[in-house]
């Protein structure tokens, strides 16, 4: 059975390589998150588990993606940055894209009882993902500082909400309530009535987690002597700080060369 | 913290729509699989466990996408068709594309201890996607045609070789012993020395999996009055037809209406 | 001097090769052509002249790309179909958009004299063009059928609004009074006001220019024996007839195969 | 008749909008320019007129698309280059790449008779043409460098062969002589042979054309008082330079910003 007169059909698959010598930004989303919350009694506003959970997915695509230099996620997103000069899977959107999510999707599976211990998963989560370019460090930058200051307004959002539902207030009361408000109003809010000073709330809420590579000292056992060894390697690891400013690219400057 | 001042990145974003009237196949690959099997000491040729569970998870992914019409799936890779008709998700590729590989990946995780029982999953597994589009029921019919002729291609291949090595030779011996030979040549060989007619091999192995949503009777208690009612329902199943030939498109018609 | 070094620049260039197995769509559109039809005062509502002209340079184009199968054309547009197999140019947009484009703004240019006289074209006209695909019989037919429909209606509105004007009406005064007409307004008024019955008027206004190729019988002079020879070749020729009906398709079957 | 039901039709349209943020160079290039050039009889190696003519119509392009920063030609090419910061046709690449190649087209024709006098134009020449995303300077600048590295390489084989054939060898002949030959075995048989010193020739050879707006001083009559008003005013000129260098970009800083 010849299955080259078949094969013709390979023809209809459409190029899609990116452009070179440009940021690629491979964005994951939630599908139905608000419901997968529900389901498994996410802690609202934050629900800490199912943060260091993102947080060791996207360590883990990092650790299998060596050309990924940061990642920024929030919420249920996850943002992987791949440098200018990187060529992984020639540049192609769709493999760019599909390895990612479902390396993420697999891990967020396999990782749930670490984080969640007895309590069961209940169903599979879903994840989009998309790629973009992006042509310039200033365009990067704004791209992550867009998603971070989006972290920010949501989590001030979130975290008045909450305060007004647990204080005894129903859902749409304290959507009423919050209407129109501006930032300030909200943490004057959350201040004069709950005592809560938001810039004192966790980084990890207020700012997100952005994932690079820190060296750290890594000690292993030679195997020619039998003696612990000690050296540095560069390892995944998330740090909470704000990347809007200009301080986290100063102390990071080789993360754009 | 005004955040629009950074939302001018969004127009970076390209449009992906696939074309209008045209079938959609999304073929997802599992990467690296070969290291995979190996880790997970998949049984050659064929591993049964390995087999059902793709085509479980397939079948999840239909159940969750009502838009496909059908899949196909042999070794460690799927297809996905969506009809002309379809506007599943505006039919964005890379939305596309990612939900359905996502929802693979997270569900094949889930699934493994119904499949492999007390044998753990080593490492979260990887799958790649794309999308492509085909204008003609031939076209769709002809990239089917071509991934059961190469599941047929290999399978034979396969299942000669590892008689082969199965009988004492190592790989290299029996790769080289195949070298050159042709579809008739292992059926002989097959045969004369095993006593394997590859015909009688189960079609599962011979011919993959296809998933087509089949009429069932499905019984469930009447919330009324607690009596069992009992209506019929499409589900998505798998078969192991030749979809090569006109037969199965003739049996079901309203594939591709 | 070695060019290698700069040759990289060539992997920025991106594949737009067109989806196999569609009928592609070239349409060109005149850039500011109401500046232009007034500068070259063109007569109201249509100008014969510029008519006649814009489909030599069709029948030019067809004449230099053999795969073109049918172009259709009305006011300053022009569009040219490709059939499902053409592999012209690879199927690349960039290259058949252009190379169209391009060879029908300077036949314009080059026939000007022969369709104006004396009167000199002011300045060099510009059209913009662009690819579609369409993956049926019927979309293809419907895009065709969009655009008689757009010269029909186009048309049926500028005779009304100009027998207006010519009848002594500004031009504001004659938009006034056509505002929220429906089609049986436009031919009542011009039937009791003008006695002009609109599906009198000649096809060529109405129904707009498609150019086909006809079999016409060629006479040319036998280099052998200098006796004429007669032969049928197939010439690209403008009809004017209704082509949103089925009897255009049933007389030309061979079109669409 | 309603058009309504025939529109669904323009959803068949593929949005092609180029990335933000990157330089575009439009590049045309004569389809068939070999036999253009012969059956217009022109000088070889090169033609003053018909360089000139490219460089007129060049002009023209830049005098009506005020995005376009700078257009390098050489041969039967030329490309346009827009700064990143364009909006034009919000960036359309079929829209960008077909209104400038048409513009240029007719342009060729509407001139051909200033530069070539009483010699007709025989047919209409046609040009295709492309677009290519640039993100960075140095991208820019490679891309120019290419093309005028071309030019060189070019134009030094055309005058050797052109030098050898007028001195009485066939074109095989010429062909075979310069089989193998690197650049400064051709500059010294120009040398030797004709006494041709090859960095004598004129620049507009050598180098190509490269259209840059300059600062030219404009006279006109005011039409309040009759009396002659001077100011100065960006027009496009052609400039003959070495752009592969440093010193070109240095001279005209406010190009790249």
């Amino acid at each position: 059975m010849a299955n080259s007169k078949f094969e013709y059909v390979r023809h209809f698959e459409q190029n899609d390589t990116l452009l070179p010598n440009t940021y690629i930004v491979i964005r994951i989303d939630g599908r139905g998150f608000h419901r997968f919350s529900q389901t498994h009694n996410f802690a609202k506003p934050n629900d800490r588990r199912a943060i260091d959970l993102m947080n060791h997915c996207a360590i883990q695509v990092m650790k299998d993606l060596h050309d990924i230099i940061l990642a920024y996620g929030q919420s249920d997103e996850y943002s992987f940055v791949l440098p200018k000069k990187s060529n992984l899977y020639s540049r192609r959107a769709s493999k760019l894209s599909s390895t990612v999510v479902s390396l993420f999707a697999s891990n967020y599976v396999m990782a749930w009882p670490t984080f969640f211990g007895s309590q069961a998963i209940e169903y599979p989560p879903c994840f989009d993902s998309r790629t973009v370019c992006y042509p310039s460090d200033q365009n990067l930058k704004d791209y992550l500082n867009w998603r971070q200051a989006d972290c920010h307004i949501n989590n001030l959002y979130n975290t008045t909400f909450w305060a007004l539902v647990h204080d005894g207030l129903t859902e749409t009361e304290a959507e009423d309530k919050l209407k129109g408000t501006f930032s300030k109003d909200k943490n004057e809010l959350l201040f004069s009535k709950y005592n809560v000073n938001y810039n004192n709330i966790e980084p990890i809420y207020r700012k997100g987690s952005t994932i690079i590579r820190l060296r750290q000292e890594v000690t292993s056992i030679s195997p020619r002597n039998g003696e612990p060894v000690t050296r540095t390697k560069l390892v995944p690891a998330a740090v909470h700080d704000d990347i809007i400013g200009q301080d986290f690219w100063d102390k990071h400057q080789n993360l754009l060369q």
